[in-house]
């Protein structure tokens, strides 16, 4: 039996990196780089295999994958060779993709359009004869929602979503379209996705598991394995100071203050958890057209040490944002869907090791994750 | 019962901090910044309070810790009113240091010497009825020494020293006189120390644990966080390269090529143990004499990602190495105590979270290391 | 005859250290190392000496210079030895410093503030009979100022100025009151200054020079080499993104949005002088106290070269500002004096070479700038 | 009457993008970015326009370009589209290639080669009835040449040429041929060339005209700029050290210490000149195959300011070799060509802008040589 991975975002850079990457691994062989599930470490896990997965999903543009491709190509994020390779494989893909209404959440009750997309979602259950199936939001991220006193409980949450105005940001939507249909959720983005009660509660209610949030691929995955350093060594961190240069569409939505909140206050909040106290510096989110695909992040810390001594460590991370996320969405697709066969319902936190701000009180530093993710894996 | 350290190099840089340090703690209760065993992890603990260490040691100058505080003062590394507050404390080690002869191990048989620093360790733990004593070699790093017969076994080494050739290096020559005083040894540099199969015995026969090798202060920490991420993360490490640029006595010695090398296998391992194989680069260790007691470490790491994707990561460091080295050998002495208050012998393969080439066959993550040490010491 | 110096906030960290540091100079000879003028292409011009210089001041605060000096001890900035060696000159420095009454120029007229300002500048010349006078102007950036019809024309500003309301911002009411008394006038920092047209026409009208603004120390003196660079090798700059962070009071100041705008223009101004056109790039400055008076600026600057290739250059810049701008700021007295000597009245156009933000439609690549200081300086 | 531009290593990764760049310039009027000769102050300059340039060349391999031009493609040097676009130009220009024999200098007299290469050249010049031809050495970097008393003049030349040992390395017996059969010698590389004083009378003699050496691309052209700000500011550079990372030919070549030593002597001799006297620090060039044809140049400078303040700048660059080198063999190949209808003979000092190590005793700041360039050119 299949697994079925929905892709909220599906036509994106990171969809369709995901998609082109998966049919590649899978055409030619080329060894899975970046794939946390094909470590020697997971060797025995009970992971459904890459050749397994089965990809559909929804998105607001309608350009094809071949086009998106070779947008990528350009961009220096896909290989030529690869494209050129996949490009069938992206095309049957196509078919797998529904366009979503950018508006469908905004006008007529909510409940309408949750139903729509658990149709969807059903459809391509029934349609491949999956197993489980994980959608995952790799979309736009929203800016943040503001509190409502609908998010608290289930029972409001669908009196309100039957009545005229909006009540759930799309990703919300999404999650509980998710759950509803019997299928996993999964947030890449800083978006809030199932992190509100009444969505916590319909998980733990339709038994499906849920995990996020916002893919932890640059900045942060540094600070989760230097701030400990830090701590275990003693030395005083004085301030932790960032710049994030990026372009892309990603790059444009960040910039706007309102929608790098969230992504900064769980940089931060890395920090925090990992140099037990509040730690001075500001986090700077730049859009910077030209850098397309690519982001630029640079840190500074100053730390204090013996007798006082100030001292420095500046890093430089210079990444494709695209190749970085790809390989984890996979991997949470199938890490996911191997707790949606355990009978896992609500938060996951062993998948915290993929998530800037991971659901639960979980550790904050990246070694620690690596082994709860290596010692909860069901084999 | 209070324990004792002996410094081998006790006029260094890096003892002249420990000595001003450990006082300057004491007089004024400064926080011990960069001390891993005042960390809460370490408040049940079995170790020695910092007040009950009493500090002896050796070296080939005789220049007063007065004026070597003075020069750390100028340097930057010391603040003033440090030096001021612990000017009486320096004075009084004074008296417990002894001039080492740097010919005494070249001239006549080593056992003589040998027998002249058994004597001094002797005389330090009577003088001062010390329960544990702890030797830490803090002296200049040496350049490899070749290997001879007479490092095979005890038997064929006390031969040896007898002999008119010198068959240990000084490290070495000290690492013998601590097992036979019966005192542990570590060794804070990359020289020879107790790595040899006849210490290794000697060390078992007399019931003495030893550690080493190298303390992990800046370069190697940073690489042994950073590189068990990027291997958990599935990404393919093709570069490593690094340059440091150094001052100080430990700049000049190190920039000739054959101190050099030892340290350079040790900065390379740290990453073959993490990354599981060879990794291309280079490590460049430039004297740079106007940098004085800092040190500035840059790394280059080429790295490969989804579908080969080309990424980069940049880092400087900027240290003070004696600031940080310091606090690590004041540790050292309390951990290493505490092994020998448990009746340890041989190597302690615990301690490797503070070595970059440690004892053992070990793990090579820092955050591996650091549970290890945390597990171990005794409470 | 000698030069007097008069010194706006001349307790700050950049006032101290020009005391400070002219006193060392000549008590002991010290190379003047960040001095232009005693460079040898200036060996032979027209300047006062600097041991001909008289320093005075006004400061809103009345903390004694050698608690300041104590003050830039402990930061790191002086040499303990330097602040003993020039401790009996900062006492004797305090006696010709004033105290000014922050509020003065807010309550009553300010043709008031601006008399008692000339009384002082006049009392301090009549005292050491003075030659030249340059007010210099090293005190915390000031917001910028908002238009007034009265900047407009020197007319309506005297009549203003003996109004009820404030007409004038601080600064400019020490360039008004500089010239009014003969005395030239140089704003090092980005506050508003001499730069109104009526201020402009007083100093026509008196016969006195003005220079400024804001010192070029740091990130914007390399940004001054290294766009004429891109441009003379028809590199296309893509985007130019700084980040600054930095301690001291005027870490705190320029943190506020306000403060900062002046400061981030002129960056900008200098780049698209010398690129020619509009550059994409945020420029941000982080106060962080830690740092105390020593900053830190990244730049990174993407750009394309042949068949598009896309490339960057990143930069880290580590410097204590005092030290960069107190030799400056001993320049600029030297040479404005020099141009008082030579009957200069009005702005000095060829003093750009110190200034991110300097008067008049000049060059903004500092070879050129260079070059016309040589040029210009009276022999 | 065309400009013809004989590449010697006509197949490399620097020829393959001038051949590509100059085609794809032609049929799309792409900007032609990073060449100097189209910048707006060389507007009215008697340079030959691209689309007056013939090429031809020598190489010792004879891999089609087609199959260069893939390689870079992949490498991302090339656009895949610019690939596309000039696949026919490319295939035209194979035609113009000759194959070099590598041992032919060492065989025989190498008078006879130098015949053989003469042909070449008349052969090219008579095909396409030119005017100026420019010879330009894009070759491999050759070890540095041990001195012969037949290099001092040119008679003592010629009756060596004629003898069984070989008495010129490779790039000077191309200078050789140009010269005798009529044409210019630019050396873009760090190798012998003309830089004998046999060939300068010979280039006198045939009156030619003749530049070098070793093109400024990277850290060398920042180090023109830089070194001259500190010296204009008065700041006391302590040491200025680098590491160079590149992959490719080049970097295999110079990784060798041998070819690498006249490299650094010029990048040394630039900091040199422009900063008054010695400097300390090392450079390193490290081979890092998996970089291709990229690099990566990182610099710390060390400096002192106001009383002794040490403050650094660090620089990272990373660059396309060939990209920035092909841009730059286009303007040395018109701006040369007016040198020669200009009827210049021997070396030319205005050239200096594009080299690490240029002829004669000229400026080394690149904002003097600029001026310089622009003021010579012929209009």
């Amino acid at each position: 039996m299949r697994t079925g991975i929905w892709l909220v975002g599906a036509r994106g850079s990171v969809a369709t990196t995901v998609l082109a990457g998966a049919a590649a691994i899978r055409a030619d062989g080329a060894p899975p780089t970046g794939c946390v599930a094909e470590l020697p470490d997971f060797a025995g896990a009970a992971l459904p295999e890459l050749s397994d997965l089965v990809f559909g999903g929804h998105d607001v543009v309608d350009v094809s994958l071949g086009k998106r491709a070779e947008h990528l190509v350009r961009a220096g994020v896909l290989p030529a060779s690869t494209a050129q390779l996949v490009a069938g494989d992206l095309e049957a893909a196509d078919a797998e993709l529904r366009l979503a209404d950018p508006d469908a959440g905004n006008t007529g009750p909510q409940a309408a359009e949750i139903e729509r997309l658990v149709d969807d979602l059903s459809g391509f259950r029934a349609r491949h004869e999956l197993g489980p199936v994980v959608v995952i939001n790799v979309a736009s991220t929203e800016p943040p929602c503001s509190p409502q006193p609908a998010h608290r409980n289930l029972a409001a949450l669908e009196t309100a979503l039957c009545g005229r105005s909006p009540v759930l940001p799309p990703s919300s939507l999404y999650a509980y379209a998710a759950f509803q249909a019997g299928c996993a959720f999964v947030d890449f983005t800083p978006s809030t996705g199932a992190r509100l009660p009444a969505l916590h509660e319909l998980s733990l209610r339709t038994g499906q598991p849920y995990a996020g949030r916002d893919g932890k691929t640059g900045q942060t995955l540094l600070r989760s394995v230097l701030a400990p350093m830090f701590a275990q060594r003693g030395l005083n961190v004085l301030a932790w100071s960032g710049t994030n240069l990026l372009g892309g569409g990603d790059g444009a939505t960040l910039a706007g203050q309102g929608a790098a909140a969230s992504k900064n206050a769980a940089k931060r909040r890395v920090l925090e958890r990992n140099l037990a106290g509040r730690v001075d510096g500001e986090v700077h989110i730049d859009y910077v057209p030209a850098l397309g695909d690519w982001k630029t992040a640079w840190d500074h810390v100053l730390f204090e040490g013996f007798l006082g001594a100030r001292m420095s460590l500046q890093l430089t991370w210079q990444g494709c944002d695209s190749a970085l996320a790809a390989p984890l969405v996979l991997d949470l697709a199938r890490f996911t869907a191997a707790a949606c066969r355990a009978g896992a319902a609500g938060p996951v936190p062993e998948l915290a090791f993929f998530f800037k701000d991971p659901v639960g009180d979980v550790p904050h530093d990246l070694a620690t994750q690596y082994a709860m993710l290596r010692d909860w894996v069901p084999r």
